[in-house]
């Protein structure tokens, strides 16, 4: 599935690119109640991963950005990397428009941009390589800081079709970004889900994703608004805090748990959930809460399976009804056994 | 008022159902500069409430939610829990159409997700127990948890018209859902507001809910959003803090302070304020801060009276204005006392 | 410039105005892990400043406030406070027609609510007062405490064209207010950016506003959303925290960092960050993410001198591709050298 990153915990697969940071180097401890001695985070040296991206045609007029030629993808590959670590791309653009990758978040110089505003981008055939940069948080004054790059964040083209990239994100060029902080909790599975205009990864019920994991797996969503529409994202039984982990850093974090959060273009956020912890595996429904916009294609299925991976009762059923969806029709549950989800 | 709870200090009304805790369990402290010995949160056995709700028809097309028979209301009732316990709600439906209830935040298995693509619905003239659990936060690993239930959340049909209930939210299938945490600061009294699509609970001014609380009450609010458009929530004269409880949870809070926000299909969120204060009694506008939602429609009065309940001056000539509101006139002050609001 | 304020450290400019607190008085240390011995924030004593604002008729069918007479400008004059301060602003309505100005996160009584509802505003060629009071958090219970006025707010005019002040807001009439706690740190220079229907501070590009810093100068950002369209504010090549300040508070400050916000009708925020830092100096776009905002003039440029306040190489050359900006064009970098910014 294009849009899942399936991982051995501690691991990274092929497809999650991690800029890996030095094994063995100690992280501060940090969170509420902890004495700061010296005001100021440690810093780190990063190292630089090298990777190339090959951004090619697909079927059905969309555009995709891979990790190898011919295996381009909408979204693209979820890029990870650990603050103070730095990603050089090189972007090979197989295609006859010109285009870019311009990431959120991170360093990067104006040639570096992905912008025609800066000269930066790749004319079509080209090769030209990016430069992505993070860094951990440094004291401001007092005991505040500027922020690190750690975050939930993405990438997009900003060069085909107009100077923002509005051509290329419609056909599908944009992929999730993930800087961590040395600590941070690693998931067992990831899932990309992208909301753009009025579908979900380019695509609109019944044939967007379904995501699935294992009963109690731990799960990371990271999710990116695109086009010109606004959203809500919500998913059923599963919730998080609205922060940036996605969990309570301390038992006095304040920030609030939410279901569901706006998605706006160029937004992003990402969370951690134990896959049916507290609710049971089963098909859950997670979709737009603009009720037009669920009501014509913006749903599809986070199916949690049993812990050993089997079907859980009525899950099969569900997943069913929801391909044989039909948006707008009332139906009494006597003939959904038969008919569509509606 | 439908919208309104009053309830006197330490006690919920007959309106405001609360799945009671045990009293005299003690809560840890929790705060910022507390030093955290366990680095657990302790867990909590928790009590079952059962409800009965009543779907039912209502004049002008509209369909409410009630705790009794013939009592239902637009928006239903305010519903409220501690974390830990469980609300089992028998929902009878009057109606002779399609309809369920689903909520936010708390946890739910498949068949009481409300939805028909997990089957769970009411038929019309049906009765269905749906079950609703709730939790205290749990540890994830090193300093952080897993979130609880705790938040200002809401419930609403998903099953009438379409599978995502728009039907039924667009007639008046929704409310809302407090989970507390043990040692949350209660009101003194509560008002629901729902943005939907050009209405405010399903009513335009001047007939929008005007809520009414005196001098120095401590007066929740709950705002939860529906429909296809995006609105903003402002309140005159008074503000909170943007986290789980609209207070700053210690002075090291860094949630910022605000009284306007996004309040979108989905979304919710609630807070506190003290009616007037530092700023006096009157009569003080609400409202979607989109221009032309406000100018055609999405505005309220918050009355806050004198400390003893009556009308402080210049409220009621306010409130004549509004009542007499004609939206798009330029007026000067002096037409303005024997004309309308504009 | 007028969206842009210079200012010396530890000085306010001209423009921007500050109810400046006692010199001297202490302000209690605030931050994680300081223990909290009282349990309270210290009251201050504060003081109260007066000003005059000129509202203006200006070209183009524009309006403005100015602080004095012919002066008027789009967005009016940034204003500042300390927490504690009153600012008592006497308004001159210089036009033809009905005007005021309502603050956001502040205090005033209702007859300087800015509204027609409270009969509170000017009628044309009359001179009125409003006064705006601030305070600190105080304690609620537990440890929790009732906000203070910190905050990135906004004011905006309420009554002209219609009673939310549609008219007047649609013109011009907006400008920002910040509230700060003492002991803030202060920008070098402040920018206000006003998303406000398709047009930034009313204008669309190229004429939008080009904020120039040298590299490494802190520059505040105040951003304001106007009108009856969603936005989403995106800065390329920096990023903030998404708390009052725009920092972290503390090593362990949850919030998320972010380069991308929702900037709706009503809502407000702002943030510092170090011009160029960590990605050098350069021409940087800012811009709505929404797709064809962008597209069709919601874009501008932070443009990042050297330190010395020389043009870095490249800057030039992109400012004049934007300003010759064609936005749907699709053109190869050959031609960019001679031709538009697409």
């Amino acid at each position: 599935m294009d849009d899942t990153v399936d991982r051995p915990r501690s691991a990274f697969s092929r497809r999650s690119l991690i800029a890996a940071g030095t094994a063995g180097l100690a992280v501060p401890a940090i969170g509420a109640g902890v004495a700061l001695t010296g005001g100021t985070a440690k810093a780190f040296a990063g190292v630089t991963k090298k990777i190339t991206i090959y951004a090619e045609a697909l079927p059905g007029g969309l555009f995709g950005y891979g990790l190898e030629p011919g295996k381009a993808t909408v979204p693209g590959p979820l890029l990870e990397m650990y603050e103070g670590d730095t990603l050089e791309i090189t972007l090979v653009n197989t295609t006859t428009q010109r285009l870019s990758i311009h990431p959120h978040g991170v360093d990067y110089s104006t040639d570096s941009d992905g912008s025609p505003f800066n000269d930066s981008f790749n004319d079509p055939g080209e090769t030209r390589t990016y430069v992505w940069r993070s860094r951990e948080m440094f004291a401001a004054a007092g005991r505040r800081f500027m922020p690190g790059s750690a975050g939930y964040w993405h990438y997009h083209d900003h060069a085909m079709g107009t100077d923002h990239g509005t051509g290329g994100v419609a056909k599908g060029l944009y992929g999730g970004l993930i800087v961590r902080r040395r600590g941070d909790i690693l998931p067992d599975k990831q899932f990309t889900v992208v909301f753009h205009d009025m579908t979900i990864n380019n695509r609109m019920a019944p044939n967007t994703p379904m995501f699935e994991a294992n009963l109690g797996q731990r799960v990371e969503w990271v999710a990116i608004g695109h086009g010109n529409l606004f959203h809500t994202f919500h998913l059923h039984a599963h919730r998080w805090v609205d922060n940036r982990t996605g969990m309570l850093e301390s038992v006095s974090d304040p920030s609030p748990t939410i279901d569901n959060k706006d998605l706006n273009p160029g937004s992003s956020f990402g969370f951690q959930v134990l896959a049916g912890e507290g609710v049971g595996p089963g098909a859950w429904m997670y979709h737009c809460h603009v009720q037009n916009h669920s009501d014509t294609g913006m749903s599809g299925v986070f199916l949690v399976r049993n812990a050993d991976g089997t079907m859980p009762p009525g899950a099969q059923e569900a997943i069913d009804r929801f391909r044989g969806h039909t948006h707008t029709t009332t139906t009494s549950k006597t003939n959904d056994a038969h008919g569509g989800h509606g």
